[in-house]
């Protein structure tokens, strides 16, 4: 029977639509491979040698004399620094200037490299990045949001192939993000306890959909999983705020990250992702009815009319039946 | 200059992105053409000849003595009617069986037409149907809201190529639904007006973003779209569901449906869309907050990592030049 299941957090609703199930390995059929890259692409603004086609980087990390990871600003960002924060009307309608920052973190000199594929300690190399310049930014007073994320493969939205994450601050916080929280802060009121914190102790009691669990995180495919293999990874200790990421927590993260994207690649044949770290407004960074978490989507499927009319994902897969191929993935 | 710009609605923010800025015709390059379909197609459940393949449909209007619509109900549907509509809980998770009624509109039996190429009256009868099934199916008590829509091509989500709408309608109303009717519902305490009302007035006062003005609808791209041609009928009359549509008001609506799809196929190309009537859920049919729609949205880019985290949508088009470069297609 097909069910209905929610997401607790956000009270969102999807459908386990049992009757057109697919299971895990359905999505392996008539993918195309995907083409060998060199290790090196003369071409490339982001491979050595080409430094002077970026901004000078904010932020570069060394080894041996040479750069192992460059942050630069976007070359064609679609929000600039150099704008005012002004909001006006139009009429009734509201606009503001494009203020933002937005960087490329360039993850490391390999053209052909991806978290999945990269060793260990490259792999926390950028997740160092990722929190230092989510902290450097959010001490911009006129920044209200940091959104690190990251898009693998054409699906996904990148054309670029050399591996990198991008970073994108605004002024705005929108409804998109608000009204979680909005959700999380009356599940405080009424429990007393972080929504997600509870979560994480429900999906552990229950366990059949956890992919990992280490001393500090936990990688699930959760109960109410919008589309086959969304997954996420979440901290068990409670923080609103990925800027509070330790460096104990940084070390278990990558490894953590690398091994779940490792799995995702070998086992399901290097499909397109995107991920976004989920982490509360500057404005609201040491909250205690809000926790920052990574949720990873995979583009196996595509939402239609039905998605965009309702926000009711219909998912063909079981989150149980995704996880439990994920943990079978050796690596 | 980028600019941010709000919803006035949802409050929901996109982003112009004018320093990435396309042209509407950069939307031709490189489409890869769209194979001829035959009129019949021997193997197709929804052509004449194949009403077997099918289960019994639920309307069917005629003309002449064969058919020239059929509602059937989805075989391959992710909820179904013999299901109850019992909440339980799965520890602190809660779940409800996939109760729900799914139907397909089989809008001609012709294999190769589609809403652009039907004759106005072929589009009219569509959308009579969207009414009588919207107004039958609302009827059942266990029914909270009901979605029409239409996917048009792979990339919104549909592989049978046969000219066919569906509706979905579930006992379930999630947050995506209820929190825009909640903003609408601050903005009338406030204004004492229907803010899409308002927001109609605003934007036929600004004109530019107008594609076609009738008596009874506007089609316009809205001032904050999310993406490339974003497009919305919106009845000038007010009212919360599309069940209250009139006769002479469904005339209308199919000549502006019509005519808007058929700019779109002639100007972009045949792009792949899908479209929606968002209307009130039927428990909030008759509110003086709410104001039913129908939005369209083209198929022409990718949401990444940033608008999945933030939902602030990245817009690489004036919506000003898309209603402009629509405005000037001749059909």
């Amino acid at each position: 029977m097909p069910e209905f299941r929610q997401n607790m957090a956000t009270k969102e609703w999807v459908v386990i639509a049992t009757e057109r199930a697919k299971r895990p390995e359905d999505f392996l059929k008539g993918k195309e491979a995907r083409p060998e890259l060199p290790a090196y692409s003369p071409t490339c603004p982001f491979c050595p040698g080409n430094e002077g086609k970026t901004p000078p980087s904010v932020l570069t990390m060394e080894e041996d004399g040479t750069w192992k990871l460059r942050v630069v600003p976007n070359k064609f960002a679609a929000l600039q620094p150099q704008f005012s924060t002004k909001r006006e009307r139009v009429g009734r309608f509201l606009k503001a200037d494009g203020f933002g920052i937005a960087e490329v973190i360039i993850e490391t000199p390999a053209h052909n490299a991806t978290i999945a594929t990269m060793d260990g300690h490259d792999v926390q190399r950028v997740v160092e990045a990722y929190k230092s310049r989510q902290v450097a930014i959010s001490q911009d007073p006129r920044i209200n949001m940091v959104t690190v994320f990251r898009n693998h493969g054409p699906k996904a939205g990148t054309s670029l192939e050399h591996p990198h994450s991008q970073i994108i601050a605004t002024p705005i916080i929108p409804p998109h993000v608000r009204s979680p929280m909005t959700q999380a802060t009356l599940a405080f009121d009424t429990y007393g306890s972080c929504v997600f914190c509870d979560m994480i102790g429900e999906e552990l009691r229950q366990s059949e959909r956890v992919i990992i669990e280490t001393e500090h995180f936990v990688a699930l495919c959760p109960f109410a999983s919008r589309s086959p293999f969304e997954t996420r990874i979440l901290p068990k200790r409670h923080n609103s705020s990925f800027t509070t990421i330790s460096d104990v927590e940084i070390e278990d993260l990558a490894r953590v990250l690398k091994t779940l994207l490792r799995k995702i690649y070998v086992g399901l044949d290097n499909p397109d992702y995107n991920y976004i770290i989920r982490s509360a407004p500057t404005t609201d960074e040491d909250v205690r009815f809000y926790h920052w978490y990574i949720l990873i989507v995979l583009k196996l499927t595509t939402p239609a009319g039905f998605e965009i009319g309702s926000g009711i994902y219909i998912n063909t897969t079981y989150p149980e039946q995704c996880a439990a191929f994920l943990r079978d993935v050796s690596i």
